[in-house]
């Protein structure tokens, strides 16, 4: 077998969407290079003021495991979590979860086949989608329902709000309203609460929002209130999704014991990497509970990873995409799927299958950093 | 009032202890620099692999908000919170606790007052104190016995072992009973369990220790398994220790709640800052748990403000200290605090009342960086 020869990681600049719906934040991707030449690519959940901690995170653990002439996904998930000894984190996560999926990209390449097809003997062809509508500019009802019918329109199978944001929670009802009026009652409208710190705004949303069937109720409290999680499912009936900040199988076990979720959302790219997302599955289906990605990364490598992830899952219903992020991920690289009738479609290429144009993606780098091993 | 100037840290070698007994981990320390001439130091928590990324959320951290005039801790620790966004982990969580702690010592300073004076109108003068006796050595049982004997003899209140590491349940009984008739039953001794993944390893090793009386047992499972350490607590009737590896307010809250602890152990270094410590104490005492802070640091920096913090909150039972991390301590500062009868007393100087020799310490440092800011 192989060694990893060379390190290269990219932060990427934020700037504004080519249709100025809203910022693009930075991206942190991973090139790692085999001894034999093969090439993996991963891309870590970012945040702000961590990105750098993360780039140093990922070379200097993979500089600790160097050593080793056989690093298999499995084995590197075993030695990170043998490293960390339960001392856990995002930014610890983020970086397991970058190097994971770029070994499983290179031992998808190594086999000739897409990840998917590494993960699954029958993966689906196709997985189903939603689009995020999140702004920092917190967009105005018509202008959100105007965003959600050409999402529709663009092959999107469902649509995520964010009532709350710079609402209150009777405006937030109106704009729901005004919402299923202009998309129907059909089409999956889903709720992100992010996380407010008082469970009565939930309450009350949910007593409110029921006519207006929405599909999930997201984050009505941080996902660590596992109780609170627990009680506002059990008082509003609603689907609960939450995880998308959490990382590690623990968290997700507690999660599930207190029967605090319906869905979980654990993001590709910070929970740890694709093996705890597939363990997080295999327990999540043993309590009835489904898997829907988060994904707020770029719709390059991240989303591709979740992607094969989905294909090759028996237990995930709907992939998060952030519509606007694609024509910021052509940039540097070709998207490795194609929205159409509520679906995204992988292309049958070996590996994550996404080619990455360096040149384009160092254009857009505010860091670049590179480590040759022996 | 005064703005951040510069930033520094240093990572330190490891080495081994004087005494030979175990090896001293690296240590981050950060010094920060005011515009009007203070200087405030702080100690991050490290874990393999990730000191320099915890370095590079410290230096990036306190540059987005630089542009703050007026710096203290509390504004620090509720605009960390706002930039993590319920994004939580240890790497950050430490990076928070060494920049709260350096905020912590410059207020001090300024009001010219030991920060047990800043944090407590009456603080007490002496801080009840136990010695960790780990080392990745695996000491002999005979080795741990006359190790326990020379450490009550130089005045330490109680001793910690690690029972199991590198022993049956049954050696490890008959290592306790061992303990018990060399040090008698009059001293606490704690047992740290270092959180097997097996809970009937805990329970076993329960029902067989009973009648050496431990004070403590620390860590029967991992600490994010609220449930298990909480049917553990039940069954066993021993008092369990949790919160060493853990982070943020609400992991706390949450455990609180399962009845999973009687005493907390959070790390000053690692916790997040000493607003979170107090703030865990207080919601802990209306539980009535607990607080025996962790510290697996230097006992230069970090040390001195487990000590300020325990000398000030009335919740507080005894702080960890590692003996042989204090001669290490010494060859790049004074120690601030004497370990008599029991007790470390804190001398009487204004801040955390360290002073720390940078030649020296620049010596044993790995890794040093700089940022000044405008």
């Amino acid at each position: 077998m192989s060694s990893i020869s060379k390190i290269e990681t990219w932060v990427t600049e934020p700037e504004q969407s080519d249709d100025g719906w809203a910022t693009i934040k930075p991206f942190l991707f991973l090139k790692l290079t085999t001894s034999d030449g093969l090439e993996g690519w991963g891309e870590a959940f970012t945040l702000p003021s961590r990105e750098k901690g993360i780039v140093e995170i990922i070379h200097n653990l993979i500089e600790t495991i160097s050593s080793s002439k056989d690093i298999s996904p499995d084995i590197f998930n075993s030695k990170a979590k043998k490293i960390a000894d339960g001392h856990g984190g995002i930014d610890f996560s983020a970086a397991t979860s970058a190097i994971e999926m770029s070994l499983w990209d290179i031992e998808a390449k190594r086999k000739n086949k897409p990840l998917s097809h590494i993960l699954s003997k029958d993966p689906k062809q196709k997985v189903s989608v939603y689009a995020n509508t999140w702004s920092e500019k917190s967009p105005g009802c018509e202008i959100l329902s105007k965003r959600a019918t050409e999402l529709l329109d663009k092959g999107y199978g469902g649509i995520k709000i964010y009532p709350l944001q710079n609402r209150t929670i009777e405006q937030a009802i109106s704009c729901i309203s005004i919402l299923r009026e202009n998309i129907g009652f059909e089409i999956p409208l889903m709720l992100d609460l992010a996380s407010p710190e008082d469970p009565n705004i939930a309450l009350k949303l949910a007593s409110l929002v029921k006519e207006f069937k929405p599909y999930w109720f997201e984050e009505p409290i941080d996902g660590q209130s596992t109780r609170l999680l627990a009680s506002i499912r059990k008082q509003t009936g609603l689907k609960i999704v939450t995880g998308e900040k959490q990382f590690g199988l623990q968290h997700f076990i507690e999660t599930l014991a207190a029967n605090a979720a319906d869905i979980l959302n654990p993001d590709i790219a910070g929970v740890g990497g694709i093996i705890d997302m597939i363990k997080i599955s295999e327990l999540s289906q043993k309590n009835n509970v489904t898997i829907s990605p988060h994904c707020w990364n770029s719709m390059s490598i991240a989303a591709s990873a979740m992607l094969h992830f989905c294909a090759s899952n028996s237990n995930v219903e709907m992939a998060e995409i952030y519509p606007e992020y694609i024509s910021n991920g052509l940039k540097y690289s070709d998207i490795n799927f194609v929205i159409k009738d509520g679906f995204a479609e992988l292309k049958d290429r070996p590996g994550l299958g996404v080619e990455i144009d360096i040149k384009s993606l160092m254009k857009l780098t505010s860091y670049h950093k590179q480590t040759k091993l022996r």
